[in-house]
């Protein structure tokens, strides 16, 4: 039997927090939710803690295994940078209380695997995350890299697995 | 009757996080515990786990009311922006669980605070910590730094209940 393996992607931003959620059986993706918190009002501390509560409740809700997050392009800012840190940390940090594994993709690995290009645009991204999840509408765009996360990881996953089983070394992730 | 307040003072960064807890009733500040966790092993989110646990369970420990944190300087590299806006927003959601206040100074503030300068000098900040609350000897400098931010909290609310007492219309923190 093959087992059914549960991913969060999420697309961390200090305004906007973009989630995904896919069931991966074999090589079938099925889409199981998607959305954007917003944080956006109150102190910064306060903005946190809404990303923080947000994302653990989603965790508790759609209890996923894995949890596949963007990691962030160093901005030449390094005052916006601050804070897309403290964004994105907060997110990770709700998932510590659960038991799930945290993994990280580079934009451009993330881009790779779900359109075929490191250079992908965000619509070609919404374009294939749509039609590889067979969804009616196009996803909005932070729900849809969150959703292309979760896409990588399981595309990655897949590698591996057909690596291994060709008994070919398997890259570390 | 004289309440007791107790405050977590933190010192956040990417490779130790300082911390300093201190009673206050009424004029008199009381030493209660100070240290300093190292997040130097493993992958980026295994160190931001390391503070976030380390955190969570000095916050759970101490019961602090207020935890009083150190605002970071925007560096001019992004790179370490981004590492310390992570190491430094993991150390808040720790916070998040618990019935706590946080409360944010500028090093300035902190520092004229403790020294009454806000160019104080790191030695300057031991000095008068180990000064003010009487210990034996130096704290180290992250936990005077974390320590110093107490004070800050403590300072700054001596002030705020003297200009109410007055009826000073009463700067809103």
């Amino acid at each position: 039997m093959i087992e059914r393996l549960r991913v969060l992607g999420i697309d961390p931003g200090s305004r906007i927090t973009g989630f995904g959620v896919i069931d991966f059986t074999g090589d079938v993706a099925a889409f199981v939710a998607s959305g954007a918190v917003a944080s956006t009002e109150g102190s910064f501390a306060d903005r946190l803690r809404i990303i923080f509560k947000s994302v653990s409740q989603i965790v508790a809700e759609y209890q996923p295994a894995v949890v596949a997050i963007e990691s962030v392009f160093v901005n030449r800012n390094a005052g916006s940078a601050l804070k897309l840190g403290h964004a994105r940390s907060a997110a990770i940090c709700a998932t510590f209380t659960h038991d799930v594994t945290v993994v990280e993709y580079s934009p451009r690995e993330i881009k790779q695997a779900v359109v075929g290009t490191g250079a992908a645009t965000k619509e070609q991204i919404q374009h294939m995350v749509k039609s590889m999840l067979k969804l009616d509408g196009d996803p909005a765009p932070d729900a849809a890299d969150a959703l292309a996360a979760a896409i990588c990881y399981g595309h990655q996953r897949r590698l591996r697995e057909r690596l291994a089983s060709r008994d070919f070394p398997v890259r570390r992730q």
